[in-house]
């Protein structure tokens, strides 16, 4: 199938016409990622990150062009674009930090017991290795950092996999932009070609043989839920089924205790609607849940709301299929109470009333919020209790609001990745502390997060060397530690080398 | 449906009855564990220990009865039962540890930076919380630490999931009694009773009621293929997707290098056979494969392994349908040649025969190992390089053969979880280092172990806690580190609390 990016904004058609990749495309990309597998997984923790140095290099020597046909491809404005190169580029740079200090590979070493009764323990090492060939699916919301060069790609290539992008067709000429830049980089790094790759498509059949492909070893997957649990659908009726990590839905329900709701209404009101609305709704993180419970000041609070969303002046949405989704889910949200329909769109129901209707509790992506009434603390509770898995939950509260819904926090515990406190979801920081996860529908896999240093964890497993001989060993694992990294030996994390006996 | 278990060795039936729990009892205590995980989850680290311990208490004071009824129900020899009950409780008493030190929780802290430029960054706490309900699964040849107290069920509670136990319809008195064990632990502890509970079944539909009830969260499996994939599959078609690590077959191949047979074929022969007959050949890491290069040696070798083998004194099985399904196995196998039939059974194949025909790779369960001559050194590279996923695989070498194999030995690490090196697979050292899994389909989740502290992990799920003020906080994340946890606070390993600005 022959398809076109589209300006958002002026509708105007881009050049060039691109088309769905085909079997031998795919095939190509995935065989040659599976033979330059090794190689790469071989390199030295210094190359790897260089690699990754040099990637992120390139992406900035493409200057204005990336941000220009980005801004063409997705109507986001120049400012946003440039923030996300910048957090696109910090995030390549610090996994290359992360894979240049190579502890991550979580070495654990037992040292033989030959004395031990009444069987001798034998000597044990343990490393994380990469899993194999990478399919990244990019999310048109972040043309850049969870895109082509994007969290999954930086995670997967930092853990040594090779891997195969299917571009997003929404911005497939910012997808040539910045796959151009790893493929410079692959080349700069003295690395084989088969190391990156990107296919184009927008039929689904594209993305599905590519998870198919006998050769790719793991998914990661940014977007809609119904994608998202094709995919891994399809790999899990795979006669070797393998791993995706699929992040796709959350309405991150925000919570607003009395105390607080008393105290700052106008200030929750204002950081909701700004939430809210950030990036025109079209955040995988955007609040588009909030609760309270019936009062004079969770009215008020409402009409604050309502009043701050209907001045929100309406971005232009990333492309038709988004634009015309959110059109079409505000407009057969029926049996609602309307606080606003310009601007931001907020809606309200009771309690009892969104209970009853699952599809309430469904995301709308875009500008949208439903506010619901709770009569009471016992029916914020039973919310809580009735929530989907969601990548954050929020909680506005006061120190006394807290100990009082100690029991909710508990409860939203199991139903999130990340519990915010007195603040508001959007803005997902790397760092190592982040979790972009949770239960599904949020992810396919709730163990793992999709942002930050941890992400590279989904892209490894561990391989035990028994009693090897120490100059067959990988570095990460030898007596004299020559990588210097942190490991767990004999139960105890340490850097130190090892003095075997009489050594 | 109504079954007994059957002494193996006598073939008498043993009382009582059992029968397929019914829907409502798996429903009972599917809920059960649902209800009563919350107050598991927030147990103290001390009190998880500490029931665990008890745990390993319980099954010592069982004393002969445990063995006795083992003994019955699985033909296996009583001081193997007793050995492996020290294994068992040895691995409750080492989760009792790892829960009670308490750094498993990988607790990680990114201050805040409230200067940062252009935006600040949150304080970000992240640690692991537990899955919710476990379904475990046990095998039947490892009636106690493959079991209901087994590693599972004893990692899965160290993490602070309720379990529910599938009973194996083989040996389901002994599981009576280890469940005895664990529910008298539950009660000792003041724990809520929905913590564990058992039910049992030998239809594949009480097992299929269990992975699909919506209150399961995940599942642990150690058996066939046939029956891990079924587990699979329900529970990757389920509306909301679990988790199931499964570990299921694996033929554990053993490469026997040029100069390590010169040096030593006489060894090698005999440690093969014993390592391929223990247990009557019944362990998921009996090599059940050995190839080598054509030469007088490995003639001699072959020759070797099948005088051994025929000596062997061949055990009674653990029940009928795995003795029925080795001697089918056996009596199937055409167009071998046959070195051995009695004892242990031994046969011999060449290079090209065995990579022509995929069903020579299968696992026979059982006193079986299938040589094969590879005519040089690049086709035992060819048969490393066709092998499916393992739980192990075996190099014997000196250190030239290793130096020239080390291609060989990197294309086994994609292969397989655990690499032995002049040794043999079985035995599997409960220990930090262990990795007891293996790509598909050795397992169904290469990237964690079934044996070994690690196994806590496949339990867990991380949650992120952003801006979370201090006395809200779990213990594991607080400035203080209360629990002294080894924590990664700002990217830096440490048990150190933290001082907050000013503080």
């Amino acid at each position: 199938m022959e398809f076109t990016a589209r300006n958002p904004a002026t509708k105007e058609v881009l050049a060039p016409v691109y088309q769905d990749a085909g079997d031998a495309a795919i095939d190509a990309a995935a065989w040659a990622a599976h033979a330059s597998a090794g190689e790469f997984a071989g390199a030295t923790p210094q190359k790897r990150a260089a690699f990754l140095d040099a990637v992120a290099d390139e992406l900035v020597a493409l200057g204005s062009r990336l941000i220009e046909r980005a801004q063409q491809e997705t109507g986001l404005p120049q400012a946003r674009l440039e923030g996300e190169r910048v957090r696109t580029v910090g995030q390549l740079r610090l996994f290359a930090t992360v894979a240049r200090e190579g502890s991550w590979v979580d070495a654990r070493i037992d040292t033989a017991l030959p004395d031990r009764s009444p069987l001798p323990r034998p000597d044990l090492r343990r490393m994380l290795r990469p899993l194999g060939p990478v399919a990244v699916f990019g999310a048109s919301n972040f043309p850049l950092a969870f895109s082509v060069a994007g969290g999954d790609t930086a995670s997967a290539l930092a853990a040594g996999n090779p891997v195969i992008v299917k571009a997003h067709p929404a911005h497939p000429g910012t997808s040539d932009l910045a796959a151009s830049a790893i493929v410079a980089a692959v080349e700069r790094s003295g690395l084989p070609a088969g190391v990156f790759s990107m296919v184009h498509g927008i039929s689904p059949e594209v993305s599905l043989a590519l998870v198919r492909h006998p050769a790719v070893a793991a998914v990661g997957f940014t977007g809609s839920q119904r994608a998202g649990r094709a995919l891994f659908d399809a790999a899990a009726a795979r006669p070797r089924p393998i791993p995706v990590f699929a992040e796709m839905s959350s309405v991150n329900p925000v919570f607003i205790l009395p105390s607080a709701l008393c105290e700052r209404a106008g200030a929750i009101a204002e950081g909701l609607v700004a939430s809210c609305a950030l990036g025109v709704g079209q955040l995988c993180t955007k609040p588009g849940l909030a609760m309270g419970i019936a009062s004079r000041e969770w009215d008020g609070f409402c009409d604050a709301v309502a009043a701050k969303a209907g001045a929100v002046a309406r971005g232009v949405m990333l492309h038709a299929g988004i634009a015309d989704a959110f059109a079409k889910s505000v407009a057969n949200l029926r049996d609602v109470e309307w606080l606003a329909r310009d601007g931001a769109c907020v809606a309200r129901v009771g309690a009892g009333e969104f209970s009853a209707r699952p599809e309430l509790a469904h995301e709308i992506f875009g500008p949208f919020v439903l506010l619901v009434t709770a009569p009471d603390e016992a029916a914020l509770r039973r919310l809580a209790g009735g929530l989907e898995g969601q990548l954050t939950a929020t909680l506005h509260g006061t120190d006394e609001d807290l100990a009082r819904a100690a029991d909710i926090v508990e409860l939203l515990t199991t139903k999130v990745g990340r519990l915010v406190c007195n603040g508001f979801p959007t803005g997902v920081e790397v760092a190592p502390a982040m979790q972009h996860g949770g239960p599904y529908p949020a992810t396919t896999d709730t163990r793992f997060t999709s942002v930050g240093t941890a992400a590279i964890f989904r892209f490894a497993r561990p391989v035990c060397y028994q009693n090897f001989p120490e100059p067959h060993l990988p570095d990460a694992l030898r007596n004299a530690n020559p990588l210097g990294l942190l490991r767990l030996v004999n139960g105890e994390p340490t850097r130190a080398p090892i003095v075997p006996p009489g050594g």
